[in-house]
């Protein structure tokens, strides 16, 4: 990246969040919501290293000899502590907090090691605490235009990595010996791995939804779910398929167009200002009109950005009105128990009123030899 | 893992160290350490998983779609409970926690998210929260037989992977590209990916102790730090190795040797009842006595079984008494900026009272053509 006022401009969104909720100060680790606000990227480990950001300063704490590795902009644009093996780094922190952290609330990363929470907490006995998912998430549900096309181009490479899934062929290999090549042509796609997946699940294993890769060898007459994705430079890419080996049955054919059929009615129900949950409701409706409801066990979708479930999610009660910039699954799924189940999902894209699918790949129903 | 006697048995110790601390329940969440008690494998993520371990009773949370992929020995020996996208599973937890916890005390998962542990705590102002490790690390410090005998057969395999990747050549590749193939060859020796490294820091990144991988072409001349692992059966490899591609230069060898003896020195200093603090001061006394104590900028080494970071720390300060069962790594290091560095690590093991290196490829100085 080498424009960093993408980067200052989420602080001063971020600053403008926290005024309004009397946050004085804002502590991030190594999460994607680092990487968000700071293009810098890690882990949380047992070495602290963090971000607090306060109404009119910056400051980044890490290890002595990691510093080397934090970005140059984030040092310039913020004041640097270091600590060394041994030392307190949580006193440190406890201090600048309670030196500069404003009012005596603090939002803290969602993803923080409870742990460390629970020492800050005794640290700092009168300070308050909340989920930094207040500040962070409304600036990433709104993608700019740059996310948008990490994402699109992060779907196409997992289009183009099933594309030579399919060619090399199924039938016959066990789920892991699939999963380990899918993997495979998803990084000569460009895509890093993602810390999940990918999904390979058939035959019965299919009506299992998250069922990952077993020993299971892949036969004719197989459903198969194909969930599966990768990471382009930090956005990631999600998408489900489920081919038939041989011949689909009539079963498999009815039930493979009621999913695609939901799939269409909740792209369909997707409007700027819409209700999370009616993108779920549309869904649900043609399945439980054809007679699955009770089949379709999880919600439609999830936010994707930066994480591979983020906000806003697709489900029930989520009454949170679709906008601009949001990105997420439509993945409707059907799944009879001990029999097959068969899941299709796209990534979609509200750009402005009307949505965008991501997902290039087709999803028309497929027979694999 | 045919025999879950195993796991009650760490179950009962669990609650004796409760009742010893008046904590009336332990909650954990998908980590190493509910593993480590339940043999449940799984990922934290936006739905709610957990296991509540109180005096009498033993309870897991999960989506109800998930509940194929629970261990059928720990739905056997617990109560189970599940939750559908869109339930408050949270409120769930609360409640079980209040009508079940016991005393007013909960010992929650180090590494549980921090905005999980703020609803919790919002849901019962009353409870009070520590940190978990006080329950698991005393337990996981210890390991039985059969974890010595995997995180012997993890080091082993990584050795295997070493000699190949020795083999395949390193001069000419990108570090990036040697990272990759190095990866490919731990898989084949039959260790499972852990979500680090390998770092392969050529020349002057091999001066920055935690450099990844890099666009640098390794070349003649060059100190390559390799550090690197994998998991088997859960249990983490780890070693590093600085091998020099060409003939050694002087300075090169000197350090070699310093850092050599600095290993063996720490190697010396392991006894049951000595403080880990010591093994640390020990590989330091040699390396500062050689004048390089400015350039061994981290603690000497790090506990190591289910996480590749774990109790016990060879560290200044600590004063924990080592003890049999313990395991953990022995890896000074010296690091000239800009110029180059030098790691070697091992993985001991204090099976009574004199320690045994786990890790059996040789560290004598490699010079590769």
């Amino acid at each position: 990246m080498a424009d960093y006022s993408v980067y200052l401009n989420r602080w001063a969104k971020a600053r403008k969040l926290m005024e309004k909720a009397g946050i004085g100060s804002l502590l991030l680790v190594p999460t994607t919501a680092l990487f968000y606000l700071t293009a810098q990227k890690g882990q949380i480990n047992d070495r602290l290293s963090c971000f607090l950001l306060t109404a009119s300063e910056a400051f980044f704490i890490c290890p002595g000899f990691e510093k080397p590795r934090v970005n140059k902009d984030l040092l310039l644009n913020s004041q640097s502590f270091v600590h060394s093996d041994g030392d307190d780094s949580c006193k440190m922190l406890a201090d600048l907090i309670a030196e500069k952290g404003g009012s005596g609330l603090t939002a803290v990363d969602t993803r923080i090691w409870g742990g460390f929470l629970l020492s800050l907490q005794q640290r700092l006995p009168k300070q308050g605490w909340v989920d930094a998912a207040q500040i962070i998430t409304p600036l990433r549900m709104q993608k700019d235009e740059e996310e948008y096309c990490l994402l699109k181009e992060a779907q196409r490479r997992a289009g183009l990595g099933l594309a030579e899934f399919y060619k090399w062929g199924l039938e016959g290999r066990s789920e892991k010996e699939a999963a380990l090549k899918f993997t495979e042509f998803l990084t000569q796609a460009g895509l890093e791995k993602s810390d999940w997946g990918p999904i390979v699940a058939s035959g019965p294993h299919s009506a299992i939804p998250h069922w990952s890769a077993g020993d299971r060898v892949i036969q004719k007459g197989d459903a198969v779910v194909l969930d599966f994705g990768g990471v382009y430079y930090g956005y990631q890419a999600d998408m489900t398929r489920t081919p038939f080996i041989g011949k689909a049955s009539e079963e498999f054919k009815e039930i493979h167009a009621v999913v695609l059929a939901a799939n269409e009615a909740a792209f369909k129900a997707v409007k700027a200002g819409a209700p999370c949950e009616s993108v779920d409701a549309a869904a649900r409706a043609v399945i439980t009109k054809a007679g699955y409801g009770a089949f379709f066990t999880h919600r439609l979708g999830h936010g994707i950005g930066l994480d591979e479930h983020e906000d806003p999610y697709m489900v029930a009660g989520n009454k949170q009105p679709l906008a601009p910039g949001m990105s997420f699954s439509d993945e409707p799924g059907i799944y009879l128990p001990e029999k097959f189940g068969i899941r299709i999902e796209d990534i979609l894209f509200l750009k402005e009123k009307e949505p965008e699918r991501l997902t290039d790949f087709h999803h028309d129903l497929t027979e694999l030899d």
